[in-house]
């Protein structure tokens, strides 16, 4: 968000975890401490107070919104709007009441209401924590109520609330991103599909190809009203299941989102320059494509520890390399990388070779 | 350029004139004092030791270079590139040596040489300092020797050289921007008309419009030759006029410059990662431009202060707003919108609505 926030002339006060944090670099102002410290919250909206506070990730103490509210600085997005992102049976009960397409799901409080919808559902089904679960963390793909023992029991010493979901026979999975200001303008970037291995995010192509035209209005309106209807403020993503021609909310995030990183390339105002314009009340950009395709490829952490270094060894002018500045472990997200053009299989091909350098090095 | 060296990756360690300098919100490392401190000189090339050492002016003194240099470190361009974009005198002599085009010129030593050269050119001549001018500063038409007696008795008494060139009649003043990596390869885009208001840059029109096929290579061919023959690394921006079909050499600058500005939204690489690309002996990036037309329009200082308050009022959803952060003084360059389409004159009048918004805020 760093480089958005320069351009705009804008400064980003940033709470790190320690001085020598990825985001630390890039920031204009950091302050070191948790968001659960009292004392770095002070700091964090200390005089010149900040205009409003925002999120990179959702994870986020109440005690957080309730400093920012005692010294009248906005969080963007809310509270009231946050925990829908945070509690997976909380949004579920939403989307309902707002008539938004869900998988089946329950909660889960035993093992009997497991089994229960095991077994209305053809013996399998999918295990989700309410909180704290990304990028695979928190899932669990079951056939047994023996499969949720362990987690029913952690819930049962403390640990957080559980649901199950109808395992969706899904085609593929897209996502729409959207905006939202506070005084209620909302913008849609296309519907782009990404492609996951392991759980995780490897591919993102937008716009999602040969995508039938009302499934692309439809997930658009879906994005808008939950958008909306929330009351969300900042960069929306919503994650959907493509199945027997419906679509079904899979997950929601309210930040820049892994989906929304082709648009630092391939669109005219990227997702970081529109949370920044979203959270700060201006009017937000223009959403267009700026080529027919764009294809994001992400750089899990692999063989190459300094990532830098692998700008030596791409020779494809076209590819945009972004780097997070993160400490290399395997499996993790510490870039992507962007290719624009007019032949899809091109461009994706391009971005994932691109990214595979970056991981692994050039082999010989 | 540090939001480009963020997303590559790259740590940008900045000698920042005091604390609260521009350069110093968005940089990642800063280093307080003078480029002929040698102390604060010492700091910036302390361990762990820049891969390289580069400018984004070119007022830099020889001692900045011994100091690198006995340190091991590369100084991207070298003096013996810079200089050329340093000394007008150089400039003219090594353009001549190297038979690519100049306007008439002399060395001014004394009236009796501005009396022969306006002799000889109608009447009319423009006298420059060789050393120290930017924006119309240092630079002055004149029609009489007495218009060039102070400058002359400033040489006298150790003031900069004087030259004294021909008035050029020209149909416009077009630039080319290239960058050219250690090892030698070269990367040229689009060449591009810049519109100058008394004497600074006030638009940009990206590619040149109407230009002719011929003069377009030939203007990229003298581009690409400089920074041969000069053996320029990073980005350098040749000012050419046209008249009459030819074109001819008006100004060197070897850094990223206001005549790219456009590249940072219209091309798919902006002269900002190009030149941290070549500095750090990269391949180069795509410099193809990603609409038909993009207009550069600057926003130099005016009636308002505060600039980050004009994102409220410009509702162009795709006006890309860059702002420097720096303190506004009347005319002095503090921003720049870039705008891209496919229809120029709207794109030129949607540029320069949103920069005089900016710059002046709504005429209610």
């Amino acid at each position: 968000m760093a480089p958005a926030a320069t351009e705009l002339g804008l400064t980003l006060r940033v709470l790190v975890e320690s001085a020598d944090a990825a985001a630390a670099l890039p920031a204009h102002e950091t302050v070191v401490g948790q968001p659960s410290d009292a004392d770095a919250v002070a700091r964090l909206l200390a005089e010149p107070r900040p205009m409003a506070l925002t999120w990179e990730h959702e994870h986020i103490p109440e005690s957080l919104f309730e400093a920012a509210a005692a010294v009248g600085v906005p969080a963007r997005p809310g509270l009231d709007a946050l925990v829908f992102a945070q509690d997976k049976i909380a949004m579920r009960g939403r989307m309902e009441s707002i008539g938004l397409p869900n998988p089946d799901w329950a909660r889960v409080e035993d093992a009997a209401s497991v089994t229960a919808f095991l077994d209305a559902h053809g013996g399998q089904a999918v295990l989700k924590t309410a909180r704290g679960g990304y990028d695979g963390k928190g899932v669990r793909v079951i056939a047994d109520a023996a499969d949720a023992a362990d987690w029913i029991a952690r819930r049962a010493a403390g640990g957080p609330d559980l649901l199950v979901e109808q395992k969706v026979a899904f085609t593929r999975e897209l996502a729409v991103l959207v905006a939202r200001r506070p005084s209620g303008d909302v913008a849609v970037w296309p519907v782009v599909e990404s492609i996951q291995r392991d759980g995780v995010c490897s591919e993102v192509i937008a716009p999602a190809p040969a995508l039938d035209a009302a499934l692309e209005m439809r997930a658009r309106e879906i994005g808008a009203q939950v958008a909306t209807e929330l009351g969300v403020v900042g960069v929306l993503a919503v994650e959907m299941f493509e199945a027997h021609g419906e679509l079904v909310i899979n997950e929601l995030a309210m930040r820049p989102h892994n989906s929304g990183h082709w648009t630092m390339d391939g669109s005219v105002t990227s997702q970081f320059e529109q949370h920044l314009r979203a959270v700060a009340d201006l009017p937000l950009g223009d959403t267009s494509p700026r080529s027919a395709w764009t294809v994001m490829a992400n750089v899990l952490g692999g063989a190459r520890q300094e990532l830098p270094s692998a700008l030596a060894d791409i020779v494809d002018p076209g590819a945009k390399i972004h780097l997070y500045g993160k400490a290399v472990r395997p499996g993790r997200k510490v870039g992507h990388v962007n290719v624009s053009g007019t032949h899809r299989q091109q461009v994706y091909d391009r971005a994932v070779a691109a990214a595979a350098i970056v991981r692994e090095g050039v082999q010989q």
